[in-house]
């Protein structure tokens, strides 16, 4: 492993097991970060990660551990894979141990509640890096199939374009492909609503509606999103690209997506609290539903459908009348 | 039914059956037009088009014949929805027939071989109508969720306004949602291509492959879209809407597509005779993939998943090689 790129996975959900292996396979000295003890020392042991990737064989390379500054030694490459709205109290903590010129990957898809900031925002302000070190993964990405390593392309974004090369090379594979962009908040605005769309195909499908009505929520859905792109400054391109539309009909498609299986539960007509007891995995979209309709508020930009997410997660209104809402809505926004 | 629209629906395929049942829900009063004598008697007698809509309760008002002099007696819309290959043959004979002054609806999704021609402009050729009285319905409408009622919505486009507003307030219902546009050239081009594109989404999940890879298939494809769009004169936005992405997402996703369905039998190792023997319904795309390859070479626009979906369909490549280009292709392409 002499002149492996050492990088440092913080967050050992589904994602970021899954990235420490594309790291680990591209040729990388990866250290995957793991909150609980029995989990990192079932990764270290067993070679899988039975909490959230069960069945899949993690590369022996792969080390995890409980201990950040370990974790963090040496590491060039410092992915960041934990729950967004954790993100700040974690970085905090891990900022002291951060090597001074690491590139800082983020591969968390979330507005944070209260600041309505993008994850590269918070990172920047806890950890006082510059714009051009942080930079963002993502495309459509469902963690499971790239464990399994089926082939899939992603979208690596920062300022600097070098920067993003170098992540690029790291986390090449002959199942992963990532491409350059420096569009930073078409990224990550494209990750963040597409949650919230998802949620909102999940809850027609569980509903009993079928391709026509996701398609339309789809389209609809991702014409909100480059609205509040543009507003905010995004390049309209990134939208209709892998990290825009791509990763949107990934998440909208598949049983696998957390946000859609939330809201298709929903749909069936569990309330909020009764959905959160069933799952043990985080839907980002129903934290973000309400900063992303901030923002669209702030810019007077009008978003539909992510307001009614945000009535339906947040102010007791039924997925009947949600749908209702978004249909009557429609009709208007044509 | 004093007052109604009169309306001829040619064509008793399931989207024809299902578009005649719109037709009589919205209010008008539609005589559907069969080839075949015994399907005729049996949409009159049973009120159900058993061989494409089985189960699907057809309205009372609804009338089939095979006479199309008697279909088109008085109409004021012609719904032309035979096969894309056959729409010029059929027309040639109806000619005489069509009402002076209707409105000519295309709900085909082809281009014509040998001539690279759209649907509509096959339509003004034969008939000599003027293209102001040719129109296109496109949008996500797999037609079986839509004769169960489940809502939907649609783009009626025609250069004519105030023909598609006519067309659209004849055909709106409580689940059926139309919207016009006067872009007829994204409108067909997006029907169209998209057929090519859930052929190869087809292709890849009959081979395995799950959402990241079929997302990525849906953007790369929108993209080669929109690029042929583009040269062609076509509005970019219809390609974001409805009719371009909602359409194909739809397409794409739904285990009701014929033409995703027909790209998963190649992608199981079906041969195309194999596959086509095994099928009553047209799958488009391996009729129209060719001629919008050429429409692409013509303009000079770049198309690697509709040339790879030809190369498969029509110069006996495996399903395996066509991924391996598409991949490789890909590549080149970001």
């Amino acid at each position: 492993m002499t002149g492996a790129v050492r990088a440092a996975v913080l967050g050992a959900g589904s994602w970021g097991t899954t990235f420490a292996k594309v790291l680990a396979d591209a040729g990388c000295a990866v250290t995957l970060h793991a909150r609980r003890p029995e989990l990192a020392a079932a990764i270290t042991a067993d070679r899988e990660n039975a909490d959230y990737l069960p069945g899949v064989r993690l590369p022996e390379s792969l080390r995890a551990t409980t201990d950040a500054a370990e974790a963090l030694d040496g590491a060039s490459v410092v992915v960041l894979a934990v729950p967004s709205q954790s993100l700040r109290e974690n970085l905090t903590a891990w900022t002291p141990l951060l090597p001074p010129d690491a590139s800082l990957l983020s591969l968390m898809k979330g507005i944070e509640l209260g600041t309505t900031k993008r994850m590269s925002e918070v990172i920047c302000e806890v950890t006082g890096a510059g714009a051009d070190r942080v930079a963002v993964l993502s495309g459509p990405n469902l963690a499971r199939e790239i464990a399994e390593e089926q082939p899939a392309a992603t979208v690596i974004a920062c300022p600097d374009h070098q920067r993003a090369a170098a992540i690029q090379a790291a986390c090449l594979t002959a199942y992963f492909r990532p491409y350059t962009n420096t569009d930073m908040v078409g990224c990550e605005l494209g990750g963040a609503v597409k949650n919230v769309i998802a949620l909102a195909c999940g809850v027609a499908e569980g509903m009993g509606f079928g391709d026509n009505t996701r398609a339309s929520l789809i389209t609809r859905g991702l014409a909100e999103t480059a609205r509040l792109g543009s507003a905010l400054g995004a390049e309209l391109t990134t939208f209709a690209g892998l990290a825009g539309l791509g990763d949107l009909v990934a998440t909208c498609s598949s049983p696998l997506s957390r946000n859609r299986t939330f809201g298709e539960k929903l749909g069936r007509g569990m309330s909020l609290e009764e959905v959160q007891r069933s799952t043990r995995q985080t839907a980002e979209g129903v934290k973000s539903c309400r900063p992303v309709l901030e923002l669209g508020l702030a810019h007077g930009v009008e978003m539909p459908i992510t307001e009614a997410v945000v009535r339906v997660c947040h102010e007791g209104v039924t997925a009947a009348q949600m749908v209702k809402e978004i249909m009557s809505r429609e009709a208007k926004a044509e």
